[in-house]
C-alpha cells in the first residue's frame, strides 16, 4: 500500500485533532496517525481548564494567543455539536485564583488589571462559595477561564475532521520519516504515506521526531497527577486554583482535583505520594472535600519546553515539516488556535507574527535548561 | 435519634428522587432513603429514551401522561443546570422506529396518526442515515422522543431537592414502617424517624412493602441487558427502534443497544446469552455495528405490575401511604409527572382524574397474571 | 412456591458461606440467601490477614478459637482446591507488629510469650526487609499470621456447599421471618421458604434482624478504607503491622493498605480524607511505598459489637433461631471456626463451653456503649 | 547518561522477560526496555494455555520444543514463587480437544498416538464434565496442558531478574538502534544505552525494527478477541478446546473464552462481532455457559509469521543482533524455551540443531504469504 495526501498528522490528541480538523475544513486532504486510540494519552487526563487568564504570566504575546482559542471555544461548541452530534461540555462559572495573604493578593495585581478580571474579596466569595476555606483573603475572579470535557473536544474534532473527508488511522505507530525529492514518505507498520507535508504533534512523544529530524530541541515529560470525586452534597460553582492547583467542578457531579509535577517521569499512573500531596492540596481550598467519596484517579504527560511555550511552525531547515507540541499545561486551552495556526501556515496565510517569532522552533533560548 | 418530617421517600432513583424535588420545591421537608447510593440501580441502567410515542399502545390515558412527562424535560434541562451545575444531557435527533415489512408498516398506522409523527420510506431515511440497514421498508419518525443521561437527571433531581432543604439518606435501609396513631414511624439502620406520609418508590423492591402493608399487588423484575460500543466513525443522529430493541446514539459518541426482556430474574448482572442477542439483533437495524468496539455492559431490572402501568397513589385503605412504582420500561420518561403527581396527591391539588383511575393501586386485573 | 430445607442461612459472605459448607457437608439440606452476590461486600473488602496473634488481646478465650480457626485453614486449602477448583492463594510470610519505641516494644512484651511469636531487633529486621522504615526498635514476628484472598475463600465455601447439595439464592432479600408452629417462613422477594433453623449471617446487616426478632443488641458499623499499589521493584514478605494500620503484600504483585476505622458510616466508598490518612501512615512503616503506584482504593463495614467479640449461638428464647456475625475485623479469620461451631450447635454436637460463654447473645455488657 | 550492559532486551512482555530472568541467572548484566508497561499488551491478553499437544501440528521440531518449554514450568511456578513471592497460578485438569463427528474423531488420531494423550469417548468424558454438549463423539484428553496466568508469569520473571540484577525501565520507547563499532548504541527517550548484544522481543511491534535492521521478514498482528464469565454452579475441571476456541477454566472461578483471528487489525479493543462469534461459538461446546454472567472483554495482538513459526535466533549478517518474536499462538507456552535458547545462544552454550534451523531468522518460506 502507498497512499497520497497533502498533509499528515503524527499524533491524534487534542492538538492534532484540531490541526486535522481545520485544515480538512478547508478541503487539505489530510491523513492522521496515532499509535493508540485518539485523545486517549495527555489530552485524556487534562482536567479541561481553559485557563487564559489564570495559567498566563505573558500578557503581550501569549495571552492574545490564548484569548483568541478560547474564544474559539464558544463557536466550536456549536458548530462540533451540529456537525457530529458530540457535546464538548462547556461549563460557565469561571475561576477563582486564590489568594492566601496579601503578599499573593499583591501578586495578582497585574491580572486584576485586565478587564476580563475581577478582584473579590473573601466575605463576598463566601457568598457564592459558601465551603470555600475561611482563609483565603480573596480571589481573582475570571468569568471567561471556564472549562470543556477534553476526550468530549478531541473526538469531536477527530470526527469532525473525518466528516471533512480526512482519514484517522488509529493504532499506527510512525517509524520513519524519510525525505523523498519534493514529496515525504511516512512509514508506519501498516504501509507507508506519500505526503507533501508532515506535522509533529506528538506531545511529549514528539521528542524522538526532533531528534531523528537533525533537531535538538527538547520536549520533556512533566507528568501530573490527578483525583476525582464525587461532590455530592457541596455545591461548586467556580474552579478554585492555587500554585498550579485546581478542584474544577465537572457538570457530571464529580470534582476533579489536579495536578502535581513530576518531571522526566515517563510513566502514565499515579504515585501514591502524589495523590496524598493533591488530597492535601485540596483541603487547603476546600476543607470539606475530605469527607467525599472518591470516583478515580489518573496521571498524563505534559509536554514541557526550556521556556514554557509551545513549538508551532516549521522546521528551521525543511518547509514540508512543521511541529505542533510542547504546549505543556495548556494544551486544551491553545488546541484551536494551534489548528488555525497550523492552517494558515500550511495554506500560506497571514499569521501574527508575533506568534510566529514566539513558537519557531528556532528561538532562542536565554534561560536554558 | 428520632426525627420528624412531613414525608419520607423510600428509594432514591428517578421516581423517588423526581418526588422529592417537586415536594421540597413546594417547601415539604421531605428525606429520602436509599439501600445504596442514589440512582445506581435501574435509573443508571436506562437509555434514557424518552418516548412518549414509541413505547405507547395506549393513546387515551397513558400517552397524555407520558407526554406530559416528557415536555417537562425541555423545562427541567434549564432549571437543573440553573440550580444545581448538572446537565441533563438532552439531545436533538429523536426516533426511528422501525418496518421490516408491509405488516409493520400498518402496525405504525396508527401512531402514524399522531401530529408529532411521520411515516418517511427507506429512501429518504437511507439519506439521513447511511449506515441503516437495507432490509427496511420505512420507519415512523418521532421527532420529540429524544433522549437524557438518566444518572445525570437523578442526580440533578436529588441535589436539586437538597438545594430546597430536603434530607438524603444514601446507604440507609428502610427495615419496617410502623403505623404510630396519625403518624409513621419508618425504622431504619440508623434510627425511626416520624412522618406524615410514606411514598414508596422503591421499584422492583417495593415488592416487599406492598406485602407488608398488606397488599398482594405483585411487581415482577423484567431484566434488561445492554452494552453500550464506540460508534467512531459512523454518525448515528437517530435512535433506532425495533421489537423492543433499541440502538441510542449518546453524546458522549457512543452507541447503547438494549435490551433483553428477562422476567423473574433479580440478578443485576448480563448473561452472555442476552449479551449475543443484543449483538444479533442490533446487526438487523445497523449491519456496521458488528465492527465497532466494545465499550461496556450492564442489566437492570424493571418494575412490572400486571397491565404495564405504573402504580401511583394511595394505599386503598390508609391515605398516609402512598406508592409510586412499577414504571417498567418507562421510569425515565414518566419521572417528571409521576413527582408532580405525588406532590399534587399530597398537597390535594386537583389531579387529572383519569390518571388517578389507570394508576390507582386497587385498578381491577382483568388480564390478571 | 414454598420450599422445606433444614437450615436457611442469612448473608452470603465469608461467615454465612462457611457455615453453608459445614453443614452441607454432613448432609444437613441448606439453603442461603443473599441481597446481593456471594461474598461482594464486607468480604471482598477485607485484607484476608490471618491475625490469630496479631489482632488478639484477650489469650485466654478468643486466642484460642482464633487459632483453631487459623489452622483450619491449612486444610480448607487442600480441601476447596480439590473440591471445588478454587485456589484461596493462602501465602506465607507472617506478620511483623512493628515498635517504633521502648514503650511499644513493651506492649507487644506479653504477645512475645507466646511459642508462636518471636520479638526481632531492629537491625535483623532490616536485612529481612531492607525497605522497612529506619524508626523502628524491633517487631514482634508472628509466622503463622499470613494472609488468604477472601473473596476465593467465599467462592470456594459456597461452591463447595452447592457440591454437597447446598442451594445458593443470589440477589434475593429476605424480607421477613416468621414462627410457623415448629418450623420459621423464611419471606423473601422470591417466595417463603419452610425452615426448621434460621441462622442471620449477615455482617452489619444483621442489625435489623435483631430488632424484628426482638432483641436489643447493636451492630455498629466501623468503615474501613484501603487502597492497593503496585510494588514493583520493592519485594516485601512479611505483612507490617502498626496501631490497626497494615501493608499486606498479596501474591499478585500488589499491597493492600488498610484500614481505617470510622464508627457509624454505613457507605462503602472511601472518602479521599480516609485515603490521605492511610496514604501517611503506609509511609511511616514503609517509606518507599510513595513512590508506588496506585492500583485501586475500596472500602468495607465491618461489624463491631459491644465488647469486640462476635455473637455466636442461640436466640436467648427461641432456639431455632441461630446469630454469627459481629467478627468485627476478624472475619476472615473467624470464618471456619464460626461455621464449625453452628455446625456443632445444630448437629447437637459438643462445643467448647468457654466458647459459648463468651459469644452468646445475651452475655451481659459491663462496658455498655 | 549512557549506560553498559551486556543485553539490550527491547520488549517486556512474557518474552522478552523471560529472556531477561535467564540471562541475569546466569549473571549476564541486563536491561529491559518497555514502551509502557511490563505485560500489559499480547501477555495480559492470552488465556495462558501450556498447549504443548493441542496447538501441535509438527511432532517432529515443534513438538519437542514446546514440550521443554511446558516442562519448564513445573520447576518455574516453585522457583519464581520462593524468589518473588509471586505465585504464576499453574492449574491442573488438562485439556479436551473435542471431535464433534468421526472426521474429526480420525483428525485426532495422530495426536492420540502420543503416550500423554488419550482418546476418550463422550460417555466417559460427560461422566467427568456434565456441562458439556451432547453434540460431542469424543476427544483426546491432554492431562498436561495445563494452563498459568500469563501476567503472572511475566511479572515473576521480571521481578525475579531484577533479583537477579538486571535492570526494567518500563514507559520507554526504543527510538533507534546504531551500530558503533563492537558494540550497539539503543537510543531511548530517557538516554542512550551502550551495549553487546541487543534482542529483539516486541511481538507484533517487532516488525519495525525488522524493517530498520535491513530485514524483509514481516510479522502480521493476529487480533484475538476474548471475553469472560463466572461459571457460578457449574464446575469445569477441563478447558475445552475446538476449532482454535477455547474454554479455559482460570482457578479464580471465571471461565475464558477465547479468541477469534482477525488478520491485519492492530487494534487492542474487541469489536461486538468478534464477541457475539466467540459467545456463538462457546455454546456449542458448552450450552450452560449462556446463562453465565458476564465478567469481561479484552483483546490483544499475536504476532505471525509466514509459517507460523517463531524467529529466534541471530540476525543473518549481524551477531550482536537476536530476534525473538513472532510466536503466534504460542507465547505463553514457548516463553521459558525461548528465554533459555536466547541465553544459550548469548552464552556460545550447545542448541538443539533442529530447533537453530527452524526458527532462524532467514529459512526459506517455501509456502510464501
Amino acid at each position: 500500500m502507498e497512499t497520497f495526501y497533502d498533509v499528515a498528522v503524527i499524533g491524534g490528541g487534542i492538538i492534532g485533532s484540531s490541526i486535522a480538523y481545520y485544515l480538512a475544513k478547508e478541503k487539505v486532504s489530510t491523513v492522521v496517525f496515532d499509535s493508540g486510540q485518539i485523545g486517549s494519552k495527555t489530552t485524556s487526563a487534562a482536567a479541561g481548564m481553559l485557563g487564559a487568564h489564570s495559567e498566563c504570566d505573558d500578557l503581550e504575546v501569549f495571552y492574545p494567543f490564548a484569548r483568541r482559542s478560547q474564544q474559539s471555544y464558544s463557536i466550536l461548541e456549536q458548530e462540533l455539536k451540529e456537525l457530529t452530534g458530540i457535546d464538548i461540555r462547556r461549563t460557565s462559572g469561571g475561576i477563582y485564583k486564590l489568594a492566601f495573604n496579601e503578599k499573593e493578593k499583591q501578586d495578582l495585581g497585574q491580572l486584576c488589571g485586565l478587564k476580563t478580571v475581577e478582584w473579590q474579596d473573601a466575605r463576598y466569595i463566601k457568598q457564592m462559595e459558601p465551603a470555600i476555606t475561611n482563609e483565603i483573603v480573596g480571589a481573582a475572579y475570571i468569568e471567561e477561564d471556564v472549562h470543556v470535557l477534553p476526550q468530549a473536544v478531541c473526538r469531536g474534532f477527530s470526527q469532525g475532521a473525518q466528516m471533512f473527508g480526512a482519514a484517522i488511522h488509529e493504532y499506527t505507530q510512525v517509524n520513519d520519516i524519510q525525505k523523498n525529492g519534493s514529496t515525504y514518505l511516512v512509514k508506519t507498520q501498516t504501509g507507508n504515506f506519500e505526503v507533501q507535508h508532515v506535522i509533529i504533534a506528538s506531545g511529549v512523544w514528539s521528542h524522538s521526531f526532533f531528534q531523528s529530524l537533525g533537531l535538538e530541541n527538547r520536549i520533556v515529560p512533566v507528568k501530573g497527577e490527578c483525583l476525582s470525586v464525587w461532590r455530592e452534597g457541596i455545591r461548586l460553582q467556580h474552579t478554585l486554583f492555587h500554585e498550579h492547583c485546581y478542584i474544577v467542578p465537572r457538570n457530571d457531579g464529580t470534582l476533579v482535583i489536579g495536578a502535581t509535577m513530576v518531571e522526566n517521569d515517563w510513566s502514565e499512573t499515579p504515585t501514591i505520594g502524589g495523590i496524598g500531596q493533591m488530597i492535601a492540596k485540596a483541603k487547603t481550598m476546600l476543607p470539606a472535600i475530605k469527607g467525599m467519596k472518591a470516583a478515580s484517579f489518573w496521571a498524563g504527560l505534559r509536554p514541557q519546553t526550556f521556556d514554557g511555550k509551545p513549538y508551532i511552525g516549521f522546521h528551521p531547515e525543511d518547509d514540508g515539516i512543521l511541529f505542533a507540541t510542547g504546549h505543556f499545561r495548556n494544551g486544551i486551552l491553545l488546541a484551536p488556535a494551534t489548528g488555525q495556526m497550523i492552517r494558515d501556515l500550511i495554506l500560506q496565510r497571514e499569521v501574527n507574527e508575533n506568534w510566529v517569532e514566539a513558537f519557531k522552533i528556532d528561538r532562542k533560548s536565554h534561560v536554558l535548561v
